[in-house]
């Protein structure tokens, strides 16, 4: 174990004890709750994982959370069959076709992106749910498969309490001007450069 | 429904095509399986949330999932209760005394850090968890709560087929050059910067 002698810990407790006051001070300045507009953007891994762990959060406190995807298709991912264990406490909808690269079919992207959207307004909608996870929304806007400024248009006008979290790389400005918070996942080093492959419970 | 023309239609089939021969190549090329060693880090939300959506994915996959943290202690968090309906499937340790502006004392910080430590060990040593999430392992190394010389050695000297998650801010390098995966949430806009308080289900 780590020795530290009296005046270590003395000046420990000097320090923690100002810090502590700047925090108090710090919780009693929030005084504001309302639901949030969260984007996860960005290159690195972690944008879907945690509006996942978000959504886990919000069920373990006994609140309803909806899901839809916007990209992803029929394969299977662990996540989904995680949150079957919650049974209706999540309204889970994969909306997508799968890769734009795979489908290849504008026409397809841009109608699943639309059928993915009033899917969305629907959860957004529903009063007992209080969180909403638009995964992978962004990968949508970017290919103007959905009309900006009416997505954000309807996300800024949700219900008070509604949390929404988006997620997908390069989120619109508009839409990142509009949020509440922004988290850019930056990609410091990933496995992949190192021939590492996807996998399970990693990947998908 | 935006309009598409005929033109249009192709040109992105054509786009895609090619795409999709550089990424089948892309995955062609990666074959290595193996457990990473993963460290979100950065002063963005979303490095616990991340960690514990990975740790769901694990779990849809039918896999055992260990977590310890080491700075979080009584409080109730949401993640904890949900993660109660995967049963034994979950090794849960909050080993962690409270913030250390919240504890006051060096000597007990430490304790909490190194009983934290050896359940961290004893987690990585079970070969019925795929998956051990360390949260908030970075703050006892920064300071310097833990060898982290120890602490390196003993998380690349694992069992080439676990994953291990390490969260928390200003991760060290030593740790980083050792990961695989290494992601830093970055702040672009906070919510507590306009005076919203910490929320159920969001930050806790």
């Amino acid at each position: 174990m780590r020795e530290i002698d009296a005046n270590e810990a003395e000046r420990h407790k000097a320090k923690m004890e100002k810090r502590k006051a700047v925090q108090d001070a710090e919780v009693r300045d929030k005084t504001v709750e309302k639901g949030l507009l969260i984007v996860n953007t960005g290159p690195g891994k972690g944008k879907s994982t945690a509006a996942f762990g978000l959504a886990l959060r919000m069920l373990g406190h006994g609140r309803r959370v909806g899901v839809v995807q916007f990209i992803k298709g029929a394969w299977h991912c662990g996540e989904k069959d995680a949150f079957a264990a919650f049974g209706d406490q999540v309204s889970w909808h994969t909306m997508g076709e799968g890769f734009t690269w795979e489908t290849q079919d504008l026409a397809r992207d841009i109608a699943a992106a639309e059928r993915a959207w009033g899917k969305a307004e629907e959860l957004m909608a529903d009063p007992t749910i209080g969180l909403v996870v638009l995964d992978e929304l962004n990968i949508a806007l970017r290919y103007d498969y959905l009309d900006l400024e009416s997505v954000v248009t309807a996300l800024t006008g949700r219900r008070r309490d509604l949390h929404v979290v988006v997620t997908g790389r390069n989120a619109k400005p508009l839409l990142t001007e509009a949020a509440d918070l922004v988290t850019e996942m930056g990609q410091v080093k990933h496995h992949f450069a190192a021939g590492v492959k996807a996998q399970k419970g990693i990947e998908f």
